[in-house]
């Protein structure tokens, strides 16, 4: 970071935390329950962490997944993970789980297997103390917003409870219909038989009916979002056959090919749906998911094994922007693993539609690395004010502020540089960086406060 | 930029201008007219930034486009982007307009909307002074040769009306054949309806001798290259089967698949005249042209919908190289808008083949970190002898010495670094830079004085 | 380089050479003859020269490609080469040849067409002297451990040689079945013939039983890996059809489909006797062979036109992976000419799975940029210890130490930066260098001493 670098990040460090699309369980605000031990919150549900372990030679059993919960040796696990931390090296988890011990847990020790127990112990006693509780975290971190991801059939059960409490933390739900919109899925029958039983459905405008009852609810619930994963983005607007082939889905006589006609259709209505009720619309493409076969049939999914695949924005996107890219008010945030598509694609894309913005780097993207690459490839074209500002993901809730300073050092970095190389002054500097680091969020999905 | 990047920068800042590829148009020259005023000169034309302001929610109807120019209110457009002048921070439109307004048209204050009248005052003032005549810019801006790009069914009044008028200045017409090439596409029909009124045209080979004549119509007035675009870059060696496409396309009755056999037949022909007529052959490909439906119905095309997809250029060209690869005196220049390919393929290609020179970075990556990682993928593999120097491809004439300005930096910083790095030393790194700037240019496009 | 990668680099310039993967000549150390003259030894094997001679106009011919060794000019074809010197300004091949003039051969002249004379004289004499046979050039570039690549059916007569001379040289051959694999190959047939020449084989199963035996030969030579190049990387399961689609390759009469499917197959099966034998396996995928049909025809294969395309890891491989990814002891290296594969492909799977390490920088990108942009985009995601170290794949022995060295300064170069950057000490940058130098080839090879 040179100079004016540092001095852009001064401005934003202290920024609070807008967290507008990520995976923490509700459950944790909605019961306030102590956290159990430092494996179970750091360890276990970081996928980043347990892929890389895998990686060099340590199976999921023996980090004890597949193992119930209160069977696992949680120390012995922690310690193992501090046996490889120098595989980590270079690696944002590294970054990370660096700044976590030190600033939120307020621990100097250098992590590796020297310290690895006295570190344990200094959070597990952290975990024990009121201060340490979901909502005071969700304080100290001063998070001005939080979204939870929720299948569209989530009753939303712990929603309503924080709601109901009166507690002032803002965690909203964010409605993702995957389930519902591939046939191919395996979550397709037992997601539309959840759906039926919340709903009186009668053929295929029965069910988009339902699924506008179901994002009223989430928008009752705060909700300024849906959610999108694609593994091959392909949108389609075919009504005329969705009759047909939602009774082949729900009979589950759908070919593949019919399958993603469906699911490609199902994207352009919930793009209409969102004209109609303002939830902006996120897609999140080019993962192949669970690409380990063995690893799923032993563990299920989402186990470290989603591999991204190059992806066509152009022509994928092309049907639906066709019938809704200008309809005002309608908003669309694009998330790509496919880094060649930031200059080909997203930044020319974003830098013409209106309703179209670029989502921050995500996954193994989301890296200081991935997000000077970011800025250089995008930002020629599609300015700034085309893009979303910066999420962090995650399920692993301590990481957040970690991975928004990431963000901001990096956002202080590029505009550093950008000033260095004469394109502006330290006071536009200064003002893009609050867009980057809260504004550009807290506009893109509607969380204006 | 470093110093000694400063230092290279000074030798090369003042090179007389070459523009082998542009779209200005020639009427300008041929009638030496003053331009009218600041928005129709500077904003209109130029759709990169009207591309970005109606990614920002203004509407082309809002800048004039689609009013007549005579019922325009020039000044209030003017006054809707400075207002948005804010959304253009970090792309190349900001620096360009910024070199323009300071080193044009002499003018220090910073644009924005408080400035936006005065500026446009100074500059309309000014226009209508005859130092700021199409001729005396052209003069001024110190042009040593400009292309336009002209349909093949262009008549070339007004190069004709140029070259009578015995005015010095270099302005050269470019053969673009696209409409006679692609019977898929709408102009197909009216570019051979006009085709057939210049020459009597007996089936494929009276096609073929039609399209010699106009080269040499073109070639007589000073053309030294054709220009072809293309969405998906393929070619093909099919003669035993032209006959029947060439009478299908002429009925209109030709499949997709048919039509683009016709197109991929074609650009082999186009190669093989170029190896008799000695033009340049330049290839645009993988621009996906018009991709806003709404706005082509309402407009029409070119309103900053183009975008661009994936390229396989290794494929693609094939049958081309295989059919006229070795000739010698076949020049063939490639431009891309999918950077993947730098590495991939074009460096390797223009390394390997006799014939192929990598054009400038164009489009969306004609700009300052655009240019930095053309540099950084293409020379260790191509060298700098198989590039083929700058252009700077506007239809917006003001901008061209800012464009130019934009590369020689961008290729003075390269050459610093590459000092630095020691891979060679000044002396070298001067010679390159005076190449990057004027001489590749000249001898890639045969344009030597 | 800062100040910080000096240091780093001092720590490993001297580190012995592991070498394995290349092309060197076996018999150069089996006969230990003088090398015959600076031209066939330095110019003639390396395509990267004349590959861009050719690009620049220097043909085939005029380098004695074609003519017999006997009857070239090789002082006029190396007064030819320095001619072009400097179309080579800014590429790897400059860095190599000007280090190893200066290191190697002792020369400190800069080459070019007034020094040529007098260098070729200079390297001319040194080859005369004992110090510059192989064996001793081997043992002064300090070479601990050099591979060769090996066609399956090659006796090994030169490594047996090797072996039986008692030379202390740690010579090794690569098992490579490319022609053995493909029925759409032109050496399919001819390959064949030489196996069945070497053992009998009845049907499918005395196939991979020969490959089995063939491979053991190798092994008992010293091969600890196999070695596969393919254009399009696509795996496949199908032992149910093979008996079939064998049959049909040995009568020549798979169409291209089926040929690939076999192909697609025979990578799976040589996965499994890896799994068995503990050979490591290489893919070195998405370089299309032999592009150039005319020089093809004139001059056979390997003239400098293979040129890559985008490949798909995470499909291709897919089935392999499903079938042994998470077999012990089961290694695999994955070599790409798509650099976008990087960051989207190679450092995510790297990063899951247990059996994969990514390659360095291939051919067009074992370069300074090159391996700056190779750690740039695959250490976030996949770390250091999923890497594979340095090879330098070369048949022009002399360069070895020139590659290795550019490959060292690129390694302490981006860990300068990293400790820059924070990310970790000059300690832990030290070991990593040790690893990125040396350590990661020994391990991911199996060469450990």
């Amino acid at each position: 970071m040179n100079k004016t670098a540092r001095r852009i990040y001064e401005t934003i460090r202290h920024d609070p935390i807008v967290s507008p699309h990520g995976h923490c369980e509700p459950s944790w605000f909605a019961d306030d329950a102590a956290f159990p031990d430092p494996t179970t919150l750091i360890l276990t549900p970081d996928h980043y962490l347990f892929r890389m372990l895998l990686s060099q030679g340590v199976s999921l059993a023996d980090i004890g997944i597949g193992t119930p919960p209160d069977q696992r040796d949680n120390r012995a696990i922690w310690n193992l993970f501090a046996a490889h931390w120098d595989r980590f090296l270079g690696t944002p988890s590294h970054s990370w789980l660096t700044y976590m011990f030190r600033e939120t847990f307020g621990c100097d020790l250098a992590f590796g297997p020297d310290t690895a127990d006295e570190i344990y112990d200094h959070i597990d006693a952290a975990l024990k103390t009121p201060g340490f509780r979901p909502r005071a975290l969700f304080r100290s971190f001063n998070i001005e917003t939080l979204a939870t991801t929720d299948a569209a059939t989530d009753p939303l059960v712990h929603h309503q409870t924080i709601r109901d409490s009166g507690w002032e933390g803002r965690v909203i739900p964010t409605f993702r219909p995957d389930a519902l919109f591939d046939p191919a899925d395996a979550r397709f029958a037992p997601a539309m038989a959840e759906l039926e039983k919340m709903h009186d459905i009668e053929g295929f405008p029965g069910f988009l009916d339902a699924l506008r009852q179901r994002r009223a609810h989430f928008k009752a619930l705060g909700a300024t979002a849906t959610d999108h994963a694609q593994e091959v983005l392909r949108t389609a607007w075919i009504p005329e056959r969705m009759g047909d082939l939602y009774a082949k889905a729900r009979k589950g006589t759908c070919t593949a090919e019919e399958a993603a006609d469906f699911n490609a259709h199902m994207l352009v209505e919930s793009a209409r749906m969102s004209c109609d009720d303002g939830l902006v619309m996120q897609i999140h493409a080019g993962s192949r998911r669970n690409t380990n076969a063995a690893l799923l049939r032993k563990y299920g999914r989402d186990m470290g094994a989603d591999i991204p695949v190059a992806t066509d924005w152009v022509r994928g996107l092309g049907p639906l922007l066709d019938q809704v890219g200008h309809v005002e008010g309608f908003n669309m945030i694009l998330f790509t693993l496919d880094e060649s598509t930031y200059s080909r694609e997203l930044a020319p894309m974003a830098g013409h539609w209106p309703c179209l913005r670029i989502g921050p780097p995500w996954w193994f993207h989301d890296s200081a690395r991935g997000i000077a690459r970011y800025f250089d490839r995008v930002v020629e074209t599609a300015g700034y004010h085309n893009l979303a500002g910066f999420n962090d993901d995650t399920r692993a809730f301590c990481s957040i502020p970690a991975r928004h300073d990431v963000w901001r050092q990096g956002v202080a970095t590029h505009l550093g540089k950008q000033v260095k190389r004469g394109l502006f002054g330290i006071d536009d500097a200064t003002r893009i960086a609050g867009l980057l680091s809260t504004g550009l969020a807290r506009s893109a999905y509607r969380l204006e406060i």
